[in-house]
């Protein structure tokens, strides 16, 4: 069940924005789910370095769909609100972006997304979120 | 002095990511910016609502230039960290933020905005971010 | 009705935590809830200004019972989180919160709270927080 | 001289309104600093669970002391800013706050804490809290 649960999130994590962006799905497993961008000159801002915004949307996006591995398949996330902190510059042509659900509730659900940037094979943290999001039964 | 300094700023807005986006600047003043979307299929999610992530870079990108335009000209503007709330599902066709500095600091400034969805002329506040940025001179 | 209710929650404001800080109430109405503290040597921290943990309690308190102005009696706010930050050192005699509901959602309510110190009959922005609170039906 | 430091330290944590509260040292570390609160009646709120603001106060004042422990002893750590997230009430009749630096920046620090409710040796997480820190030379 799981897997087939787990390959449907996959897919349907790359619809709409995120699509668009070129997020692609590394990993999902329970409570988990990594993406990785290859980053292009869209990405960027100003100065060249990939647009906090990028960040943002990756770290909200992959962690509602930490929370999506963790609910029932009648049900939507969204998000009520995020929290997230640039450490450094992201210089490198690939962000990767780690989610996990740190508290599984009932109806709230707290994801925390790393996103590092790589460069090389080393990877450096650039970024962390901490996302609240609110399970919702469909009508 | 500073309407020049103001219109070097609506073009500076527009590069990189939020020109990909699509954002256009509507109003420029001392500690104030504005921007536009008109809303496509690309800027949505999986349930139709204008994504999370789009609205996240509308607000800091806008609340970013919003403290450039309290900064001299060789002061760039970093984003520290940011938090926003989502109130209701933006259903509009357009997307409107207002962002102002709350706080002016010397070295962190803080900025709030706010993003409304406009569908037939009636506006509604559907999300609200607080923005902590650092001016940081360039070498 | 709202006056007695609004008496009601002025006096239920003031227990445990809050009262042993010495917040007391200035004035209630609906989604609006303002409190004030005569600062004590108790109060500050290490450098001599008022302690970052005092501010952020009467901004989360204070923001809990504006939302309470909302809810009807059988319901309690409990705080889901919040983000506050801190613009300048906090060094008058009197701190007051004033806070106000942004999003008077039915199951999740967003309340800001600004914290002024004063000093000598001029207030000076010193805090401001987001509130992200959650109505519960009391069993 | 790291014993020393980490000795100043755990004493210079023990003042003003943390120490008011009740907060007690367990841990120093560099880039660690872990605190404990034995609950009593003046730490609660309206309900019977410890007050957000204390643990708030605990996880503002412990995450500070965990970047103490990375910068000289010329400089002094300030908070910009923080958010918290509540998971569960705290019921039990102790607090652990476990504090780590995850960025050390030169000059923003962001520092996480997570706070532990314990009841009869089983501990719960109760709040997360991501501060950003700065740190500034003493004149």
């Amino acid at each position: 069940m799981a897997n087939d649960r787990f390959e449907y999130l996959a897919n349907d994590y790359r619809q709409g924005f995120p699509a668009h962006c070129g997020f692609e799905v590394d990993r999902v497993d329970s409570g988990i789910f990594e993406t990785r961008l290859a980053v292009e000159a869209m990405h960027r801002q100003q100065d060249g370095f990939v647009h906090a915004g990028v960040m943002a949307t990756m770290a909200d996006h992959t962690a509602g769909y930490a929370a999506f591995t963790l609910v029932s398949e009648d049900e939507r996330i969204l998000t009520i609100e995020f929290k997230i902190n640039y450490f450094k510059p992201a210089l490198g042509d690939t962000l990767v972006c780690r989610s996990r659900v740190v508290h599984p509730g009932k109806k709230i659900i707290v994801s925390e997304s790393e996103v590092f940037s790589i460069h090389k094979s080393s990877e450096k943290l650039v970024a962390k979120a901490m996302v609240t999001l609110m399970a919702v039964v469909l009508r």
